[in-house]
C-alpha cells in the first residue's frame, strides 16, 4: 500500500478494524516502527481533532512530527498546467510536492472543497497534485470529496458498539447555518457499502449526494421511514450537490431528536452544532458515541500509518 | 493533585519553590518521567515566554508535545448551556474538552479575560469548560482571573534574590496605553498571601483589584509611601476592575524610575513597555530581575508538570 | 563558531560542502550530537523550505525543536533604543532576545526586508538585535540582506553537478509581479565569490545589486551575451536596490526560456512563479537543479548546526 486518499485504499476492511482496535489496546507497541521516518501534516484548512490524533497516532509510532499551516505559514499553491502565474499564486504544486516529499517520509493533507466549483473539487487538485509530484505516500486528511480517516474511526466504533449480525444503520442529514462539504458523507457512504448492513440515507429533496457515490444505497426522502428500528444513526449536514454548495433548506424538523433516535445509538464525527444539527439530549445522553468516534481518530490514523510504515 | 489553576492548587509554595530550584540546577533528571505522556497546549491568545517555556519545561521531563493555536488553526467554541448554536460557535467546550482530553494526558490553556463582559470572565467558562469536561489534569497557562505559572515563577525569582526574613515587597500599578487583564496581579498578591513579606500594593485610586482577593493586603494610593525602603518592587498594569476593563489613568507619574526604585529590586511579568511602564535605566540595571523571573518560568512549569504526572 | 548570519560565517566554503555531502549520505549518523539541545525557530515571515528543511536537519541531529510565528501567535517587537513604547510595538528585542535564549540552545530567525527603509533593512535589526542580546548561536533563516543557508546549498548543488575546473555560473534577473528581496541574490553573489568560476551577474540597468556586495564581479546588461557557453544559470528576481524596493521593469524578454538556457543547468531557490520568471520547459526538463537545491537544504542547515553544536 502506498497513500490512503479514499476508503477504497482499505484492502479489507474487517481486517482494519480488527488492528485498529488490537493498536488500541497496546498504543505504544509499534514505537520503534516509525523511528527516524517523518510525517509532515500539510493544512490548507483548521483542524483540531484530525490535527491531534494523526499527530498522537504518529508518535505512538515512534515518529517526528512537522505541521505547517499553509495559509498563515506559507503561501497559495498553483495546481493548473501551464499557467502564467503573475497573479496570487507563488509556487506551483509540482515544485512545493516534489520538495516537500524530501523532508519527509509520508505527507499527510488536508484540503476542503470550495463548494462553488464542483468540477474542481472532484478533480482534488490539492490531493493529486501530491500524490503525482511528491513521490511518498499521501495521507487524505479530509479532501474535498472524502474523509477517509473518519470514517474508518466510524468503522472501528460500529464494531464496538454493534452486536447485531446485520445491524440498521441510517445516514440522516441534518440542517446547518452553513454550507458544508460532502466528504464526510461520501466516505461514510463509502465505508457503509462494505459493512453488512440495512444502511439507508435520509434527506430532504435535492440533498441527493453524488450518485456515483451512494449507487444503490437505498434512499428514504421520510425521516421518521427511515428512522424506523435503526441501531445506527449517523447525523450530518452537508450542502446540495445537485446545485452544488447551495443551502436549500434548513427545516429545522430534520433536527436530530431523542424521540426520533428511539433506542439507537447516535453518532457525528464532530464538530457539531448542539440544537441545531442535534439537540443537547442526545449528546449527553449514554446513546451517544460522537466522543469514541474521535478517540478512534487515534487509532484509524494509527493503523492508516502504520501499514504505510510496513510497505515503505 | 490534578489541576493546575490557581496558586491556591500549590499545597505548600515554599516546598515546592524548593523543589523547582532543585530542578533548575538539574532540568533533565526527570527525563523519563513523562516518557509515553503527551501535554497538549491550547491557545486562545498569543504568547512567547508561556509557550515556550511550558513547552520546554515538558521537553525536560520527556514529554511529547502538541500545540494548537484555537483562534488560527481551530475555530470558536460555545460555553453556553443550551444554546442553540446557529450563530458563530462551530463546536461546544462540552465536545471539545473531552476529545482533546482523549488524545493526550495534560491539557495546558491559555485564555484571557475580554475585559468587557466581568461576569463571563470571572466565570473562567474556557478553564472551568475544560476543566469540567476534560477528565484530564488542566494546567492553566494565564486565564481571565489568574497567571498562577508567572506567580510560582515570581515566587522562585523571589526566593533567589532575597536575603531577609522579612522583606517588603511592593506591587505597584503603571500606566500602559491599552487596557489590560488583571490576571498576574491577581495570582501575585494570592502568591504573596502564602510568603513571609510586608506586602504592599499601591495604585491610583479606582484601580482596586478583586477585594475579594487582596483581602487584609495593605493598599496605599501615595507611590512614593509605598515604596519606601522596598526590597522588591513589582509593576504591572492593570485596568480598572470596578469600571471593568476601562483605562481611567495613563499618567506618567506612576511609571517606576531609577530614582523612585531606590536599591530595591524590580520584577516585572514581561512582555513591558519600556519608557511608558518602566525606563530604560531600570530595565537595564542589575536591580532588575525580569530576564531570570522569565527563566524561572520553564521550572515553574516543570515542578507543576511533574507533580501532575507523579500523580496521574 | 557560534553564529551563522551570513557567507561570512564559512570559515572554509569546500570544506563545508565536502563535510555537508558526507551529511547527506548518512544523516542520522550525528543523532546524539544535539541530544538534549533545542532549537527555537522563529519566523517573522512566512516559510515552506526553510521551515521543514531546518527542522527535518536539526530532527537529525536529535535536537527538540520549538517553533514560533511572531506575526500569529506572539507580538511585535520594538528595536529602537530610548524609544517610548506607547505605539504598537509590545516588547523589546532586548527582553524578546534574552528570554527566548535561555528556553534553548539555538535560536534560528526568518525576518525579511521590508523593501520601504533601505536604513533600517540593512541594519537587520531583528537578526542584529538578537545576535546582541540571545548570548548564544544564532542562525539566518533568510534576513534583510542575505540567505545564507540557500546559498549554501546552492553550492553544495553546485558542487554535486559540476564536472569542470572553472565552470561559467550566470545570475539573471527575472521578471516578477511582486517587488521581492536582494536576499537570495545577495548571498548568492557572496559564495559565488569563494569559488573557481567565471561568475556574470545579468540584469536590465537599474537593478545593479548593493555594490559593497558584488564588488568586481562582472556585470552584463545583455542577457542573450551572459548567457553564452554558461554552465549554470541562476535564476531570480528581485526589486531595484537604487529606487530601494521598485519594481522597475517587468520585460516578459528577461523570463527564461529552454532556448535561452541552452545546454545550462537551471537553478532557482523557490518558490518560482512558472511562466513569469521561467517557461515550464525549463523546470520541467532534465536541467533543472531546482528541486535537488530545496533537497540541500536540509544538509546545508544540517553542516550549519552540526559545527554549532560541536562549538556549545
Amino acid at each position: 500500500m502506498t497513500h490512503y486518499l479514499s476508503i477504497k485504499d482499505i484492502d479489507n476492511l474487517s481486517v482494519w478494524v480488527k488492528e485498529a482496535r488490537i493498536l488500541k489496546s497496546q498504543p505504544k507497541a509499534d514505537k520503534n516502527l516509525g523511528a527516524n521516518k517523518t510525517i509532515c501534516m500539510l493544512f490548507f484548512n483548521n483542524s483540531l481533532r484530525t490535527r491531534l490524533s494523526t499527530q498522537k497516532a504518529a508518535m505512538n509510532l515512534g515518529m517526528d512530527v512537522m505541521v505547517m499551516n499553509f495559509g498563515s505559514e506559507g503561501w497559495t499553491l498553483e495546481y493548473g498546467d501551464g499557467t502564467v502565474m503573475d497573479q496570487n499564486t507563488s509556487e506551483h504544486v509540482k515544485e512545493a510536492a516534489q520538495v516537500v516529499s524530501q523532508f519527509c517520509d509520508i505527507v499527510a493533507i488536508r484540503a476542503f472543497a470550495s463548494l462553488t466549483d464542483k468540477e474542481q473539487d472532484e478533480a482534488e487538485v490539492v490531493l493529486n497534485g501530491f500524490k503525482k509530484y511528491a513521490g511518498i505516500p499521501i495521507v487524505n486528511m479530509e479532501s474535498s470529496v472524502g474523509h477517509p480517516l473518519q470514517a474508518l474511526a466510524d468503522a472501528i466504533t460500529l464494531e464496538e458498539h454493534n452486536s447485531k449480525e446485520r445491524p440498521k444503520v441510517v445516514l440522516s442529514w441534518a440542517p446547518h447555518p452553513k454550507a458544508l462539504p460532502h466528504a464526510v458523507a461520501n466516505s461514510f457512504v463509502e465505508m457503509m457499502q462494505l459493512q453488512e448492513a440495512d444502511f439507508v440515507i435520509t434527506h430532504p429533496k435535492g440533498y441527493e449526494l453524488n450518485p456515483a457515490i451512494t449507487k444503490d444505497v437505498q434512499i428514504e426522502y421520510n425521516q421518521e421511514k427511515a428512522l424506523q428500528d435503526a441501531d445506527f444513526v449517523y447525523i450530518k449536514n452537508w450542502s446540495s450537490y445537485k446545485e452544488y454548495g447551495k443551502v436549500l433548506n434548513q427545516d429545522p424538523n430534520w433536527m436530530m431528536t431523542k424521540k426520533k433516535l428511539g433506542s439507537a445509538k447516535f453518532m457525528h464525527c464532530l464538530p457539531v452544532r448542539r440544537n441545531v444539527v442535534v439537540e443537547d439530549a442526545v449528546l449527553d445522553s449514554d446513546q451517544s458515541l460522537v466522543i469514541e468516534q474521535a478517540n478512534n481518530r487515534t487509532y484509524a490514523a494509527q493503523i492508516v500509518l502504520k501499514k504505510i510504515l510496513e510497505n515503505l
